[in-house]
């Protein structure tokens, strides 16, 4: 049930997220609701084309539609007061990207993937919407540039799915991967984290 | 028959209009072939990826194919010609958006979607070439800036699930939904209508 | 087993080639991983999501990951040294392409796909990956503009179809439709072979 609220929350903050890069980039509203909802739902939308599972969950439940609909026309109506509480949604954010992580592994474990693509498939869950987002208006996505982003949704992914090799309870592992990814992930943005990029070897 | 003629016409056209692009961008000949052959059949991928229908029904039958790779061969060597019968080709191109978006939400509902999902492909369906097309070419895309495009589509979709719900023939939907989408977007590409962007809020 | 060496081959030189334009656009060394294992195995995920294979194969079965994953390592630590050897990279490129063309058109024969899907999933096998990588990278795919890239693809995949069609041993197509793909793109290399653009039909 937490989970659940977590999951809608995720859903609202990413579709969130997408609709103010919207609104930045002067989309039309109906643009603005289209990156929105596919910053929403689009990183469960590709989970699912990878597991096969047809038509996508997130289009043959209305809630989760929804979500992200209505959480676009609060950014359409409200986006000025909605970037002043942007530290907020830095947070629902980093809450988002652990529940989508390991939520996204323990469904790709329950349709049969192995460790490996579980765990991959997790990670693609949490940061795909994003990606997605990045490039329909035509952006590199910033998750590939800096920002400690995909690890934590990796590790998230990967404490579910070694959770479940060592035959914990499911609840564990997603409650144990979540809050993992969502701590590294406010823990980079407070201290400002950042991976390094390839070394220059210069003067070899 | 009528839909199956239209079906291929706005294959045709949303191949061409992409060819077009290509051309623009000064691509050599294959690769105006294929962003045209993937701007007239894309839509259609996309539907049949989200209904698991493996492989799609544009590569698994060759008239599909073949008509959109026809119409890119026309547009290599024609192209003046092409852009100076525009008037012509954006009347089309609105035919397309109306049979593509209620024949993809007419198959969506045949493959087991509920009335959400089956709005959504359909609209999809309708617009996702156009789509791919701008992203390959590294263009945001057009349609979530302005000339009121999608929304016909989204219209057009609801239209045939509308009419499936209250239980009338297949056909009265699906001929009426595209009457209505291709009309609203002649309407608006002839009287200039567009979407408003996200308001200013200013001064608040 | 030669093919299948090859095919591992093709992965490793893909994602290579992945890892390095993420040096060069100075992505952190997570996002050089990520874009060096899409372009490696990117072309096999479209290809079974077109066919329907779920879990995708390369997620299913480490070593595929493992490849490409441990190429993007050997190219963070040692870029300029892999630059240098340049010839050797397009070499193996080129007999990436084959592989990746041949196999490709083979398992969407064997998946049930006709002529014509597998020939187009085949090519698509080929070049999906760097399509996927420019498209991430912002980049307009460079194998729309310049360089015969996709035509040995194309026509590697037509071969193992045609063997198909007329019965002979399935690994004679493979093995004939990848030399004449790789061949072919190492004639254009060497030779600068390019498709020409369309004509201007100037003075018309």
């Amino acid at each position: 049930m937490l989970l659940r609220i977590l999951d809608f929350s995720g859903i609202a903050v990413f579709a969130a997220s997408g609709a103010l890069v919207g609104v930045s980039k002067r989309l039309d509203i109906f643009g603005v609701c289209v990156v929105g909802v596919i910053t929403g739902i689009g990183g469960g939308l590709i989970r699912d084309v990878l597991l096969g599972i047809n038509p996508p969950t997130s289009l043959q439940n209305w809630p989760y539609f929804a979500t992200a609909f209505a959480a676009c026309l609060v950014v359409l109506i409200l986006h000025p007061e909605v970037r002043r509480i942007r530290s907020g949604v830095l947070v629902l954010d980093a809450v988002g990207v652990g529940v989508f992580a390991t939520g996204g592994a323990g469904i790709a474990l329950a349709s049969g993937a192995g460790a490996l693509a579980a765990t991959i498939i997790g990670m693609i869950t949490a940061i795909g919407g994003g990606v997605l987002r990045d490039v329909l208006v035509n952006e590199m996505p910033l998750l590939l540039q800096r920002d400690l982003y995909a690890l934590p949704a990796l590790l998230g992914a990967m404490v579910v799915v070694l959770a479940d090799l060592s035959q914990m309870p499911e609840d564990a592992g997603l409650i144990a991967g979540s809050v993992i990814a969502a701590g590294l992930r406010l823990l980079a943005l407070w201290r400002g984290w950042n991976l390094p990029t390839a070394p220059r070897l210069a003067g070899r």
